[in-house]
């Protein structure tokens, strides 16, 4: 049988940035990033601002500004028209915030030398960076990620979505940002709740790759949940850092059956889901690890003490540990499907990561639901002693 | 200004086979192709089946051969639906195909440890090949190309997309399939205009990098026009590897604003939406090639008689090398759309390639659109000419 060998590698790059007001025309960043290597002189580049409604809401100078700043900054064309989309999952349960993207490309003619610069949280992100990678086989994609969790998380890595047929991410592709730009004072407007949600992203790194991070968090916890500026750049800056060698060191788009970050997220997906989505991510992320913290003390070698830390850690972040959704009273129990669907979205193999301590994250490929139910029990268990005894 | 710089390579690998008769089941190659490394053992592996409706159409009895196959091959889970969206154009020129793949992709589990196998002509291909890119980011695509084009060009590539906006390929990706498997059988049940259809573009491969490719085109014109199928089967395979090879020497997924293996299809491009598509692909591709290379006399080093051996040439092969959409007669001619256009989909600066000489490729960032009108016209002429003798 007769073949041809195809091999080719494609290098990526791209840089994440962090920085203060990076719309006030003082600051060069935006500016330099737009013409930095890979941007093509020639051209009459342009720039399309999509933002995050809740996140304009919050700041409804920005426009003003950005067309204050691009007056300044002349080495791209501003698109004068700035628009927005519902912020939170409702920009990924239906299409039309993807479709207003595609004709906001097409109407203003953005191209492949062209950009698209999301500014938002994490579902935003995700759908802008959907149809920037799709538009033309790939537009240009600059995203200004304004909450902690897309700062930490999300916003510095190589996936987009949206969701269809329900499912969540169904559509996506891997598809690297132009540049990232953290800039620490759109957290600023945040509610307290989605300053906290977060946090759990950075806790959960640092569970199953950095020990030394945990033990900053465990000493930082009440600065972080009384809002310290400096202890949050601290940890975004940190935890971008983590998700971004672990992307390079690995599989960054995935061809295995394995998501080793995703410890804690396979009930926090569908939390999330059984919640309509009330349940924010980080929040869902913050249960999801305690009870496979817990669950690693039945079935691993994490220590009672280590999973106490935990939740304790978690607890005055301000997380919940448990939410009644969680309940599993057969093998019927909503929550178990969670196994199923993070199995079906990767494909292949189950594969779950779990700890045998902290800072020590492990690959397990079965979970045994009986141990599930009773780690369930505890953390419901505890809920309610902590509700007896609101002062423990 | 701080930032963390991200960088990594992701591999691409996969083998473009040769062989005949592929879904008899004494055939071993795609029962090895879907057992080959890269795929998980562990997982029960799926096949969805997505067909031209022509070529199913012409081959009525494929769908319970590949039934009988798998029934042998149980290597991998045949599923039971095989589906089928309309040939041509208008596979790519409304959504319905794309979200007919994802439905059958949703409702039979196909996971990304799981195969979509396309069948048929290119359209089909970029249809299938982006709706695999993109379900659950990225599902294994196996190309089987049912056309001499998509055999000896598209289907070997890296590009998927479909129309949007009545825009040619404004949403797709770039993504490498997981196999090309070009069986010679498929190419018997095209009709004549279809088998030659796909001769073009080994012309353009041969004109712009292997003149040695193009002496054997002369010498074996006559036998390619009267279907031999050695013949044939030595252009696929050789018209295959130069593009091949160009993909991975070159910039795979075209970050920047050229594309040199375009030769000839600016126009071309143009001349397909202008008829509605009635011209294929591969007749606008002989009139582009008619175009730019009596362009390449005018403007650049090619010679009259190099030019007149092109010509001759394609109509040795049965093209026409002129067609009454290709009239330039001011400013605002159709055709002359086709340049804004061309620029427009890769962004940048207008880049296109010429002739200046047989096998040698040259690009230029220009058109003289007075060169380019008498161009036409001594195209309008030689078909004059050619109607008034028709025994030339």
């Amino acid at each position: 049988m007769e073949y041809l060998q195809q091999s080719f590698s494609v290098p990526f790059n791209y840089r994440v940035w962090f920085s203060s007001s990076i719309f006030n025309s003082d600051n060069p960043l935006l500016a330099q990033v737009v013409a930095s290597p890979g941007t093509n002189a020639h051209a009459q580049r342009k720039i399309l601002f999509v933002f995050d409604q809740g996140l304009l809401d919050a700041n409804p100078g920005l426009p003003e500004k950005i067309r204050r700043y691009f007056a300044v900054h002349k080495n791209v064309l501003l698109v004068d028209e700035i628009i927005s989309i519902p912020g939170g999952e409702s920009a990924k349960n239906d299409e039309s915030s993807f479709r207003k993207i595609l004709n906001a490309v097409d109407k203003h003619g953005i191209d492949r030398h062209s950009f698209v610069a999301a500014v938002g949280g994490g579902a935003v992100l995700d759908t802008v960076g959907y149809a920037a990678a799709v538009a033309h086989r790939g537009v240009k994609h600059i995203r200004i990620p304004g909450t902690v969790l897309s700062q930490n998380d999300s916003g510095v890595g190589v996936k987009n979505g949206i969701n269809y047929f329900g499912k969540k991410n169904f559509l996506g592709t891997f598809a690297p940002p132009f540049a990232v730009i953290n800039d620490d004072t759109l957290l600023n407007t945040l509610s307290d709740r989605h300053w906290r949600s977060g946090i759990s992203e950075a806790v959960k790194v640092a569970l199953i790759k950095d020990a030394a991070f945990f033990e900053w968090l465990d000493a930082n916890a009440e600065s972080l949940a009384n809002r310290n500026k400096e202890a949050m750049a601290y940890l975004v800056r940190r935890c971008a850092q983590l998700h971004l060698e672990h992307i390079a060191s690995a599989d960054p788009f995935e061809s295995g059956s394995s998501r080793p970050l995703d410890f804690g997220h396979w009930s926090a997906h569908k939390l999330e889901q059984l919640s309509r989505f009330d349940i924010l991510h980080g929040e869902a992320v913050a249960l999801g690890i305690a009870l496979d913290s817990l669950y690693s003390v039945l079935a691993r070698q994490l220590t009672i003490t280590d999973a106490e830390r935990i939740l304790h850690l978690l607890e005055r972040l301000g997380f919940d540990t448990y939410h009644p959704l969680m309940a599993i009273d057969n093998e019927t129990a909503p929550l178990l499907k969670g196994l199923q669907e993070f199995r079906e979205h990767l494909g292949g193999e189950l594969t779950i990561m779990l700890l045998d301590g902290i800072g020590k994250g492990v690959e397990v490929h079965s979970i045994d639901t009986v141990q599930l139910q009773e780690a369930t029990k505890q953390l419901a268990a505890r809920a309610g002693d902590k509700q007896l005894n609101p002062t423990n």
